[in-house]
């Protein structure tokens, strides 16, 4: 069976990035036996200031028939006031996560060797964790509105909603992935993170949908921290999770805290998973477009192909299509034995070229 | 005039490091000429084991005849079943918040010397800042329900609001607290946290309230970071921040990865402000009541005594009493001659007792 990846480069440095990581793929498929199709869209910050559209109805479908999307960075210039208010983010990234069923997003927070981490006194020992974000609920479902707008009493809502249908299969998926790394080796304890004390209806329904599941994992341990004491953990004392499950919003910054301590956007990847197969999960290096340096072959690929990697493992176990799976740990292994080339430089001025960097992973592959 | 202070003692260590706070205070009054009273309240976790009462309607018509709460601490032991759900914070903490109109949270971001950061590389230099949170709004609203309860058709919603009453006065809060610092030699820059690209509608009140005030304080430099960002850039980069501004949630949460970054817990100090005065305003050390260890003259009272020095120079300065601000200042002053004692040592096991701390920064007075 071939595995049709949809390539969504996008804008500024997506486009070199994703590149190196399909050079990593071409060079790892055929030893593994693996079979892929690459299909290039235009779908992007650029081509809205073209075109006037983002994503339509038609292109939405089309992406259905996919079994995963690569997606490179969207955004234009910063500044660009044709593109405030998230329009982009709006109609690509969360209109993805929304349509494709995309309920989890998996960020692993894991110091790769070499890489640099903002904390004192922390190794790839204390930061190795895995933040199962659920993806498609919370206060990123638009509901709300403005009453009374621009007068003195104007007020603004924004609904934050949990349902037990999106809540119980993210908080089921985590389980299953604390059980996998507890036969990986890893503790297998999971977190729960909310903010039960303030948001006592969202923090009820996560809370006791948790401890439901809990009871059919037995083997799991687990845990619960406020979301304000877990942000003080992860800088003071990461080694204290494996595992963490989390809402939508607090996951987006947890996230992307883990992220710093891992060495920063120029190294995170993660995954938008539909576990279910009804739809493509989509895989992103976590760093913008960066407009500044794109086109010259200055942008560091390696966000980009560890997310490659990230795709092919778990496309390939939800697919259940074995090549791929081993095509993605490969590539995880073999950029875990490029890092160390950064040790001591910055990720984004390390003086290897894009091309330079995807080599050497070709190279230990 | 006599600045009427009600201490709300609380639980755990909350009465031992209260009490070294008006120690300080008595040190260093009639030098200043500061004529003050303190009544003691029960109110605290263990009052509501005891009584089924957290705060009464007439225990707040009482304190809101006081010029300033001190709190210590509440909270009972961590598993009490016959506390959970938040009943002590949204009973006492929550419940003097908004019945008091205490729409700013003061929080300083401050690497005190001596004091040991979890971030590489970064000194009281770089970390040394003020974060505005808006208090009395937002997801801490309590609007909000759950339909279908327990069946798999559960739905649960929580509100965020926002306001432009209660972000204007904030945000003017956070312009004038800028101002302030300029005058006294800092940068004079504020940013505006929040997450506009996905809360469109609350976002949008805040931005452009904003914005509006902004125009108002042509000398304060501006600008904006998504709140996932501002994560990054407080373990990355801390020193791009001078005054941060900020709704309830996200300052709930980023400020404890403020004090996380500041050397934790055991040193950050935080204010309930009311800045119109028409009704108390309250400080606490940010740390919890421990119930493991109180009552052994151990805990740390450092971050008690700095918060009654904040509340010195904060409530002096809405009530225009003078010697209270000299006050503050003064204890300020001391408190950051006394931290280098704890070099090399951890705040809560420092090997001083609670009462040689306080009279370390007596000596100092
Ligand atoms: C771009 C933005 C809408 C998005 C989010 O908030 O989810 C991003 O921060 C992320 O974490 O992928
Ligand atoms: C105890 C809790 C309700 C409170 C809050 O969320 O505001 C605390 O975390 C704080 O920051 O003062």
């Amino acid at each position: 069976m071939t595995l049709q990846i949809a390539n969504l480069a996008g804008d500024g440095i997506g486009p070199e990035v994703v590149d190196q990581s399909f050079a990593v793929l071409d060079a790892v498929a055929p030893a593994v036996g693996l079979d892929y199709a690459r299909t290039d869209f235009p779908f992007s910050a650029a081509h809205f200031l073209d075109t006037g559209h983002v994503l339509t109805d038609e292109d939405i479908a089309t992406l259905r028939g996919y079994d995963a999307i690569m997606l490179g960075a969207v955004g234009g210039q910063p500044n660009d006031p044709r593109l405030a208010g998230g329009v982009i983010e709006k109609g690509i990234l969360l209109k993805l996560r929304f349509d494709m069923d995309q309920y989890i997003n998996l960020r692993p927070v894991k110091l790769y060797p070499g890489i640099d981490t903002p904390l004192k006194d922390k190794t790839s020992k204390e930061i190795d964790f895995v933040c199962v974000r659920e993806n498609t609920e919370d206060l990123y479902c638009g509901l709300g509105g403005i009453m009374r707008k621009g007068t003195p009493h104007e007020v603004a809502n924004q609904t934050m909603v949990a349902t037990r249908h999106g809540v119980e299969r993210c908080v089921r998926y985590a389980f299953e992935t604390a059980k996998a790394r507890k036969a990986a080796g890893y503790r297998g304890h999971l977190t729960l993170v909310h903010k039960t004390n303030v948001l006592n209806f969202a923090g009820e329904t996560w809370l006791r949908t948790f401890n439901e599941v809990a009871e059919q994992y037995p083997e799991i341990e687990t845990g619960y921290h406020h979301v304000d004491a877990c942000c003080m953990f992860m800088v003071a004392k990461p080694e204290v999770y494996d595992v963490v499950v989390v809402p939508n919003m607090f996951g987006d910054i947890i996230t992307d805290l883990g992220a710093a301590i891992a060495g920063g956007m120029g190294i995170a990847s993660s995954g938008n998973l539909n576990p279910d197969g009804t739809g493509p999960s989509m895989f992103e290096p976590v760093h913008g477009s960066a407009p500044d340096i794109a086109g010259q072959n200055i942008a560091n690929p390696i966000a980009a192909i560890d997310s490659m990697g990230l795709l092919l493992r778990e496309v390939g176990r939800i697919k259940g299509n074995d090549a791929a799976v081993k095509a993605g740990d490969k590539i995880g292994a073999a950029v875990q034995t490029v890092t160390p080339n950064f040790a001591g430089k910055s990720l984004d001025r390390s003086g290897y070229s894009t091309t330079e960097i995807g080599q050497m992973v070709i190279d230990v592959l």
